[in-house]
């Protein structure tokens, strides 16, 4: 039985009961939610990830992406690079290998991740027939599905599916003058099938058939944008709305995924904050689930630094969204009644970033007015107002 | 004459004339908005910086704040500070030193530094009555109009005065709960002024007499914000809006100089990526000059390192405000071409941080497909359009 079967049937499973527990948001009013698809757990039975509520109402969670590439394969890195991310705080975690040797890689990870593990299991098709057969475009319509239910069986508790490139919106791309067609990987793996074929793409032909193949394992379809644009300039273009036009018909079955949107294009090395910046806003209109990016993003493959620092900006991201939404301000408001006093033990417990804020403080403490920071010293506005204004009350 | 001046009577200055060259600004326009005042060109004969302009229409600017403070005062770290900041692009920059000689920081920082140039000049009174009489509620209402007359003939361009801080917002800020009742250091000088003489702002009192002053030097006033929130919990509270009615109606005489917003309190040591997120939206609500923050806000004296991050992540949330007013979408889109054709070398040419971009890009160099990145390799998405979308157009 999956959570969103056991919802319709009013049936509370103990990972409703624990994500409940822990999102601002009554059980009852989750248990409606998750029955009408608004709110996902991801949860297969084969890996049973921490239970992690993703949807309208909860926090906005941020995933993370990690995984070999063909250029790099250092399995030991990315088992590292988990590790980092779950430290850093990332509620979800992607595994996009395509170097190595696909299904250890997985393994390796679904053993030590203990949140939410997706995939793009259209990678390992794609890759696999190029070696099976020499180009992607050789994967069959079975390729596709087989492995899929082989990721499902193994323990990946959500799988993004480009189940929007399509005959049709990939004749709305050709005839849509872009500066870059198409960025999206998955996107283009399945464009490419398409134009060869002269074939419709079978993940979304047969979509019913793989939410059958999904219901067996829990597995949460997540409708992936390959029509994404890859610059400013084509932006929200009519290959990009075609695609919606056709994901917003699906989205009554599965939870569409938003990525970026990045607010420039000129700034690689700072991709995070420019990812961040347009999470924010994403969030604020109501996006649910922020996909990380590392500076790296666009240059290279992200090393264990990137992962960190990926994870923490796109956390600052989903909590100013989530203030702009008017939910979780607790932790802002302990922190501030704590700076107020100078209490540094206080405000670093509370910080996104402990570690980093502590390691500032120690760069430069200050030496004379050892309460307040090396900024401002005795000049520290707050002992100002502690000396006149607060006295001047009493 | 001042350049409003000489907008006022029609006259064409050199400095208008270069502003409008590098802006998507006609030069009629120009002239008309620095008339009436909707856009400052700060410039001080005494300094004569490079002519840049702030205000309707033009690039949003950004501007770095360096200086020594109390407790760490090492001058030649900040003159390296104003050059590693002017290398990293801002368009203006701050002297708040609070430590040391403050007149002989000022003249070696005013020698090198080719942009506008700014201070605080209430810093200087405040620190001056606590050597000569022992406390900063000592400054007596002609130190305050002395200080600010011997900066402006040192060619200080543009000066922040924090007339909003009245006895009528102080009375306000007393019977506001405030989790932080004060963040603003020139603020909580006239603050504590204020109440221990219980006597009117002298530079609100006399504001007509400040821009008498302020106009034998051309020196831009800028309206500081004393009462901004030091917490999310305080946020556009009676004591903010109180300044705000006082600022509102002095905005007619000078520009007011917004900081931050910060989307959340407990994000130290990437508070230059919170305030950006608040500066985006800032700018893309209106505001015209963003102010950097470091990684080290709240934390310590900034390094020569966080100046660097501050300027660069703040350049990048001026340049997203820009991008969504509508204007200066150009380099994005010749970025953009050249990532199409991955053609590495443009894009450096074209990057906000080139360095760090190479370095990323070196730090993980593909060895097999060289053309695209160690993210991909030869599963390079640009690369599979080329093959199978632009083949199929043919």
């Amino acid at each position: 039985m999956t959570q969103i079967a056991e919802a319709q049937k009013g049936n509370i499973t103990s990972e409703m009961r624990k994500v409940a527990k822990q999102e601002p948001i009554r059980l009852q009013t989750l248990l409606k939610r998750v029955a009408t698809g608004s709110i996902v757990i991801p949860s297969n039975p084969n890996h049973e990830p921490i239970p992690t509520g993703i949807g309208e109402g909860l926090r906005v969670k941020v995933n993370a992406n990690i995984g070999t590439s063909r250029e790099y394969c250092n399995i030991d890195e990315e088992v590292k690079k988990a590790t980092v991310a779950l430290d850093a705080g990332s509620h979800a975690l992607m595994d996009l290998s395509t170097g190595g040797n696909l299904d250890t890689i997985r393994k390796k990870l679904l053993d030590i991740v203990c949140v939410p593990f997706g995939t793009v299991p259209i990678y390992q098709t794609g890759i696999e027939a190029i070696e099976k057969h020499g180009a992607i475009i050789d994967m069959t319509e079975d390729d596709m599905f087989n492995t899929f239910e082989a990721q499902a069986k193994q323990g990946v508790d959500f799988a993004v599916v480009h189940v929007g490139v399509t005959k049709e919106s990939v004749e709305r791309l050709r005839h849509q003058h872009r500066l870059i067609p198409m960025v999206s990987r998955g996107g283009a793996f399945h464009m490419a099938w398409i134009l060869h074929h002269q074939e419709e793409n079978p993940l979304y032909k047969d979509f019913d058939y793989l939410i059958e193949l999904a219901k067996n394992y829990d597995v949460t379809l997540s409708l992936g944008d390959g029509m994404r644009s890859g610059a400013l300039y084509d932006s929200n273009d009519r290959a990009k709305i075609q695609e919606l036009l056709i994901i917003g018909e699906l989205v009554e079955k599965a939870p569409y995924f938003v990525l970026g949107p990045l607010v420039t294009d000129i700034a690689p090395g700072y991709d995070h904050f420019v990812g961040g910046i347009g999470g924010a806003l994403a969030g604020y209109f109501g996006a649910d689930f922020l996909c990380y990016l590392t500076p790296s993003e666009h240059l290279c493959l992200p090393d264990i630094d990137d992962v960190r620092e990926g994870v923490i900006a796109t956390r600052i991201a989903a909590h100013a969204a989530d203030i702009a939404r008017g939910i979780d301000r607790r932790q802002d408001e302990e922190f501030s009644k704590a700076r107020e006093h100078l209490n540094w033990d206080v405000m670093f417990n509370l910080c996104i970033d402990k570690e980093k804020a502590q390691r500032y403080r120690e760069k430069r403490k200050p030496t004379e007015d050892t309460k307040s920071c090396s900024m401002c010293g005795n000049l520290c506005a707050i002992e100002l107002v502690q000396q006149y204004l607060q006295h001047n009350e009493e």
